[in-house]
């Protein structure tokens, strides 16, 4: 199952690090590749860049001027696709459906203003928590949740940077 | 259990966007309380208690000059220090422990630069994978698992609006 996330309507600088902690976060969390509209940012292109080259991928990153561009593409491969807003089903409610269609998965993070169609051209409207927080722990939690915790033992693959947990202290091996 | 949050070296308008996400995200996931050092930041605190006076708490946000102090009473409270870092424990090997300790737990979330100290100081130096994203989806993923998910389920008191899910749009009582 492969897992993508596209992002809404990005703002130059003044979101640049949510959106930068956001695409970390799907690469950490397990997906393989992000996709953003609204302003093109290469210096947050960049940053997402360096981390792969750092600590190893595959992980890709690309800007696509109209989003439709991204759902066509998306229903054509019979693709799933999740919309995180908290008005959404909750997580908890839904998560074993979708991990059991075992379907290549498209989550869609919102940005500034979502537009109402969104929420009819995804398969689901999810929520983590009917609170405001953060679309990074909405997102963190839902892969989380779809992966079951298996995210967290991924090997990246052609890392020059690793981490050696310590229960003090820091370690990182340079390979 | 009570659940608090310590944000290390907050800077005034460049960590607004992160701390505020931070921030409601502790709330969202069950912490009753944050507290931070660094940079006093009124903005920041107005819109914490405008989220839990419209969403309901109890949630407090309180400013702190010197870790050390907050530190030294969770200590003498006999609370439990946990250390969000990525150089840590991975959360999966140790989170059954921390669990199973049942005590109020203090989990501190770095800033621009830990201090060495903080390592030693904390109980448990817990990693939520071992690789860079978010301080924000790192703090949801732990309480996320603290909490077991029944964090999703919680009521807050005395909240003006509420959402009821939706499979396709947007649905808010206004009580």
């Amino acid at each position: 199952m492969e897992v993508e996330v596209l992002r809404l309507t990005h703002r130059y600088v003044r979101d640049e690090r949510i959106t930068t902690h956001l695409f970390l976060t799907a690469r950490a969390f397990g997906a393989s590749k992000v996709i953003y509209t609204g302003q093109r940012d290469e210096k947050m292109e960049e940053k997402i860049g360096k981390v792969t080259k750092n600590w190893g991928g595959p992980f890709t990153i690309e800007y696509e001027k109209d989003w439709k561009q991204t759902i066509m593409r998306w229903k054509a491969r019979k693709g799933e696709i999740i919309h995180l807003t908290f008005y959404g089903l909750p997580i908890q409610n839904v998560i074993q459906d979708i991990r059991e269609s075992r379907k290549n998965t498209l989550i869609i993070v919102g940005g500034a203003k979502v537009p109402g169609i969104i929420y009819k051209l995804s398969d689901w409207n999810v929520s983590v928590t009917s609170q405001p927080h953060s679309e990074i722990s909405a997102l963190s939690v839902f892969l989380h949740e779809l992966f079951q915790g298996r995210e967290l033992l991924k090997i990246f693959k052609n890392a020059k940077l690793k981490i050696i947990p310590q229960p003090r202290g820091k370690k990182v091996l340079d390979l």
